[in-house]
């Protein structure tokens, strides 16, 4: 199996460097060839490097791993010959400070509910884990704690909801300020979909490891 | 602590059963009077049941588990008596079919690049574990191996790309078709949240418990 890797730095090179093991062959590109001849190197196992056409062109997989803000010229670039293929796009939209994503998002319940009762101390949480669980009154699943997230800006408001959280014996995990309620629907979402759409049930959940 | 129920259904009849049992003074209410006296009378424990009102006026700790479309109007009735408390939002701004979210979203990294290379198989991958895990060459934490979650809308290229995260140890676990990046990208900025701003470092990750 060929994997073509466009952009050879944390991501790229990393996985490159890694799937080389298992007998992928990998080759690195990267917008200065420098970065891609050295992850070819540190690879080893026969991989190769070159610019984004030489990744690209008899690769079956292609990992597409730059900086969002890079993904439209490099796309032009090498999107004719991306037909048929594999992209694999391993690319988050960050904004510049990292604080949040840059498309795709613009607010969540929570933050609109804060609005509609601005004195009220809004803590996002127990929306990410199924009704059932709670039914069940268990809180872990193979061995592990499930993970309830919560996020709020008033932190005595936090400290009580995490309490409640882990007094049901959840891992109670603070995801930050009110706006972080934006990765913790989707969150839920995420569980919505592995639930019912891909068929895994609702006696499920995501732990949090650390 | 008094705990009041807005919305005494799947949720929050069933957290606020539960929190009965650890000595929280439980206060259910519902748009149906009855299923706020069901509730009270299945956790027992004390617990008492009334109009919203009723759940909001002495608690320290409300749980707001209407259904989202609902959320206006209840808020409307109790908002002033909100002042100075903390209303636990536990709400999921679903879609009518579950399909997705109804606030907050729009598109996705994933989308886009689809949109951009049309003939491209674009698979979401890789993108919801810090770099540092990759370098590191290991898939596990905690004796748990850590999920990396997919997306995309060509079978087969899905299997190609999971055969990849399996290859290096991960659980791959499918999310379903591309429009999933809405809930991987945002996953993904949940990671780099408890990583950075919530000071957990880079060594972290979700495990899928099902």
């Amino acid at each position: 199996m060929k994997l073509g890797i466009i952009g050879s730095g944390n991501i790229g090179g990393s996985i490159g460097k890694w799937a080389s093991k298992f007998g992928y062959e990998v080759t690195f590109s990267a917008r200065n060839i420098k970065h891609a001849e050295e992850a070819a190197k540190e690879a080893g196992n026969n991989s190769k490097y070159g610019n984004s056409h030489n990744a690209v062109s008899s690769a079956d997989l292609v990992l597409l791993a730059v900086p969002y803000p890079a993904v439209k010229d490099v796309l032009k670039e090498i999107g004719p010959e991306l037909r048929g293929k594999i992209l694999i796009d391993a690319t988050n939209p960050l904004n510049q400070d990292y604080s949040g994503l840059s498309i795709g998002f613009t607010t969540s319940a929570a933050e609109e509910i804060q609005k509609m009762v601005p004195e009220a101390k809004v803590v996002k949480a127990f929306n990410s884990v199924f009704s059932s669980i709670y039914e069940s009154q268990h809180s872990e699943l193979s061995g592990k704690k499930i993970a309830v997230f919560y996020a709020g800006d008033d932190s005595s408001a936090k400290a009580k909801t995490a309490e409640l959280i882990t007094k049901l014996g959840f891992e109670a995990v603070d995801a930050g300020g009110l706006q972080s309620a934006r990765t913790i629907e989707p969150l839920a979402m995420l569980n919505i979909t592995l639930g019912y759409a891909q068929g895994h049930g609702t006696n499920i959940g995501f732990s949090f490891l650390h």
